[in-house]
Formats: C-alpha cells, sequence, structure tokens
C-alpha cells in the first residue's frame, strides 16, 4: 500500500440523510477508494465520511464530494451547534501505512488550489499544511464561523483565503483543507467512581498543562444504566509516534495506583494505525529488534 | 486481501547459491505474488523459499518452482543432514488474513493433483490437507526418506502415493504437499543463566507433556561472546487462535516467578500473522470489543 492517504471530510448536513448518502456515494464510486466509515449527528447538523486509497483516488473523490456538497447544501439556511464555515467544513488528508505527512501536505496544497479554481470557492489551509502560523489550528481559521468569515473575507486582509476569491461562494461559504497526522481516540477506564481522580489524572498528562506531548485528555465519569459509574480517562492521541499507547497507559497506570486505583480496562474508538497497535505489542513483551515488517500481512500490504 | 495464501516450499539445496536463485526467480515472475523471504542451510544442503498472494498466482508460482527444481536438483546426487524424499521436498499453503484453513486444503490437494499428472511426480498430502490420518505428520510420511520411498514406494501399499506414479521421479523423487495454519517462532529470554529452569517451564507448557494446546517448547542456553549466558524458552506456535502468545508470555511469567526469576525480553523469528499481534495488544489493553478491523491499514487491505 504504498502513499496510502486517509481523508476525513466533515460536511454541514447531518438531519437529511439522502443528502448525505449521495455525497457517500459520490466517494464511493471512485475506483480505488474504500469508505472507511460516515456518521452523521442531528444536533451539530453535521457529518463526518471517512475513506482511504492512494493519492490519486482520494483527491478525485474528494473533488466529488466537494462537488456534490456544494449542489445539495445551502449554507444560507445552514443551523446546527457545530462551528462550521461552509457546506463542506473540513477536508483533512492524514498519512497511513508508511506515508509520510509532508506528503499530505503537498496534498492538500494542490487539492486546494483545484477546487478553489474549478468550483470559484474560498479554500484556507490549516493543520501541517497550512502556510500561515496562525492558520495552523483549525479553531483560529473557524473564529467567528461562516457568518463572521462572510462579512469579512472582502475587507479583512487577515480573512483573505489562501486559493480562490475573497468571497463566500454563494451556496458553499469556503472551506479548510489540512494535513494531519492520524489520531487515535482512546480511553481508559478506572476501577473508581471518583471523577474527581480521572480528572487530576488527565490533567496530569495532558499536553496543554505540561504533560505528555501529542496528548489530549479530559476526565469523566460513565453513567450507564444497571452500571455503577466509573470514572474514565479520555484521551486523543494526536502523534502516537511521539506518544503511543503504551507509553500513555504507563503512564495512567502509576498514577491510578498512586490515587488508590488501578485500570479496569481500556477502549478503543473507531480505527487506529496498525503500527500505534503493533507498538503496544512489541513494549509489553520487551521485543528485541521488532518491526512492523515481521507483521506478515502489513509487509504483504506494503510490497503490493 | 481476500484469499491470501503463503506458500513455504522447502528444496533439497542449500550450496549451490545460482539454483536457489534461479527458483526465487521463478517464483517473483509471476505477477500478484511477493516473495517474503528465503534461506539456505549448507549443512543441511536445503532451502526454504516464502512467498504469498492470492490461490491463483500461488499456484502458479508453486508450479514454476516446481518446474525449476525438478531441472536444477538431482536426488541421485543429493547428501544432506535433513531428512527429505524429493528435490521439493516439501511444499505447505498457509492461510493469511481472513483466509480459511480449509481453502489451503482444497488447494494443496488440487495443486497436489496437478502437478503429480504435469510432472508426473508422485506426491503425498500430509498435514490438514491428508487424505489418511497415518499421514498428517510429515515425519510419517518422510519417514526413511528418499533412499527407502525409492525402495518401497512401488511394492508396499502403505507407501503408495496420493497422486501419481507409484514410482519416483528420475532426478526429484517424491514431494509432500499439504495444508498447515501459520507458525509463529517466539522465544523467551528470562533473567538467569540457569538451563534447568529454562527446560522445566518448557516441559510444563508444551502439549506434548500435557500443556497448552497447539504449543511446542523446548530450553535452550544462549551463550554469546561478551555476554552473560541466558536461558531461553524457545517455542512455536502452531495454532496462534487457540493458544496466542499473550498466554503463552502469561504463563511462563507465572512459572519463571514461581522459579525465583522472571522474564527478561521476548524475540519474534521471522513473521508473524498481524492478528497474533494485535491479539497481545488487546489482551495487555483489556480492550472491550477490540477486534482486527479496528486496524486501520489491515481493514483496508481486506477491502480492496
Amino acid at each position: 500500500m504504498p502513499g496510502l492517504i486517509e481523508c476525513v471530510p466533515n460536511f454541514s448536513e447531518g438531519r437529511r440523510a439522502e443528502v448525505v448518502e449521495e455525497i457517500v456515494r459520490a466517494v464511493g464510486q471512485i475506483e480505488g477508494v474504500t469508505v472507511l466509515d460516515h456518521t452523521s449527528d442531528e444536533t451539530h447538523n453535521r457529518s463526518v465520511v471517512t475513506f482511504a486509497g492512494s493519492a490519486e483516488p482520494v483527491v478525485r473523490a474528494a473533488t466529488a464530494a466537494v462537488g456534490r456538497a456544494l449542489e445539495l447544501i445551502d449554507m444560507e439556511q445552514h443551523q446546527g451547534a457545530h462551528p462550521r464555515i461552509g457546506a463542506v467544513d473540513v477536508i483533512p488528508f492524514v498519512p497511513l501505512g508508511s506515508t509520510r505527512i509532508e506528503e499530505c501536505v503537498d496534498l492538500a496544497r494542490r487539492f486546494g488550489e483545484q477546487i478553489a479554481m474549478r468550483f470559484d470557492l474560498p479554500v484556507y489551509l490549516y493543520g501541517e499544511a497550512a502556510l500561515r502560523p496562525d492558520r495552523r489550528r483549525l479553531a483560529d481559521v473557524r473564529r467567528g464561523q461562516y457568518e463572521t468569515i462572510r462579512e469579512e473575507i472582502g475587507t479583512n486582509p487577515m480573512r483573505a483565503p489562501d486559493y480562490g476569491p475573497a468571497r463566500m461562494h454563494p451556496r458553499g461559504g469556503a472551506v479548510a483543507v489540512g494535513a494531519r497526522k492520524p489520531l487515535i481516540a482512546f480511553n481508559i477506564n478506572l476501577r473508581t467512581d471518583d471523577l474527581a481522580t480521572a480528572i487530576k489524572i488527565a490533567n496530569t498528562i495532558r499536553e496543554s498543562s505540561g504533560g505528555m506531548p501529542a496528548v489530549q485528555a479530559m476526565g469523566v465519569l460513565l453513567e450507564n444504566p444497571g452500571m455503577r459509574p466509573m470514572a474514565q480517562v479520555s484521551t486523543n492521541l494526536v502523534d502516537w509516534q511521539r506518544t503511543g499507547i503504551a507509553a500513555v497507559v504507563r503512564e495512567v497506570r502509576r498514577l491510578a495506583h498512586d490515587a488508590g486505583t488501578e485500570i479496569d480496562h481500556c477502549e478503543l474508538i473507531g480505527l487506529a494505525p496498525t503500527g500505534a497497535l503493533l507498538e503496544v505489542a512489541a513494549d509489553v513483551l520487551g521485543l528485541a529488534d521488532f518491526t512492523a515488517d515481521q507483521a506478515l500481512e502489513l509487509r504483504l500490504a506494503r510490497e503490493r
């Protein structure tokens, strides 16, 4: 699987299932692309589609998805709880397998330029693909949302798009196109119902409080009917090659022990890079000289 | 990767590198086949080639390899320390990914029949593909080796081949064709130089002494210049879905602790099924509801 890339566009439509299905169909029709997942949220009025393939088919599928979304979604009519700037709100490209982030940065920029021209659509580059440091964070690009950017895009140089016209697309608004590393959503459930313990551990491990690099974390209390409440450290690992699952679990185990409790079990939400899971196995086994090339099917997939 | 199959033929030539290279080249020329490895042993005068692909290309590559070996190797001239019955001594087919062993059994039988006819070569089916219970074990098929089978093949009904003529191929002898599950060669190094401890643990865990199913094990003492000797429990896991790496490590850890020592580190020799490694990660994390489908690249490989 040389050059395998994941694309996770977010659309400002989460209520009309037939619209989402049309977009998913446009993606799935491209040969060489696999649709991995799609989810819709009615409150946010927003959907996320996950697909993957090599660069060329992924770009073709993303372009087809933008085209359909611009036909089917009208931002002038859109309401929803989640911040958004356009019909296709954000399009991140994510490196899988042995693909490097730099390839996704190049791809995001080329793709951004292409769709700006083709659809007369303003494009902001964000994340690793950002051309300006103040656009690395998606929240900064999206500040004030659709309604504010509509006012300022033509007059405030700080809001000028990286590609495309300095005015909103009449129905589709604008889009943020970027590159980021794969994100692992990983939760650690503790054998306690003490929310304060989970919050304290989360605060200790997360990067923003001076903890482990590339780790986001928060403490939550899981309350399910018929089960006793359970405190959870809910994490996002945004660069598993800097801080991996094994390191996070080891640190949480230590902190839980200090707090007089222990880990009950963990949960992996959705998909994770295979390498991040193999690293856990290699770590626990203390495997000497292990490489992901020793995993048969992965090695084969890479060489085909 | 639907229907992914590994093939690991053993050839009775380990000294003439150019012969081995010719055979490897014959395999590698088949489109859709990936050569994963080949190794030669001079003492045994024997080589092992590992390749994989879907059923049709794998059969084509195995057929090409048999053809070249029959041209290049003459059993009447062969000498070596390892038991053998022919120029291509043994051809196992191994299920990878989501392939079932039954598919490999069918394939081995079809392939055995084909090469018997095409090359006028006696074929014995062994392992899961055996048609007679006394031929499940390769050692039983190979008993007395080339020289004995040459004498008995035409006269002793117990030695009659499953396919092909009841006489040896003039240069190539006979071949054992079979199906087996993937084998994991996995070693656990102990923090002791006491060989007796490793032997005792190996005897406790191995199936043949009433231990864990599908586990072969022996105790050895690793002696490398400049390092202190280290006792090792060397294992083969012949059906990791019955007894996996995590279960073996847990049991060895317990037994080592009882013997007053502990595990230093582990070694994975060569390739292992990705699923067997993911199982270790899921086990140590106590992952709720984990499936191998959550490993991104694997999921993609499966769907392509």
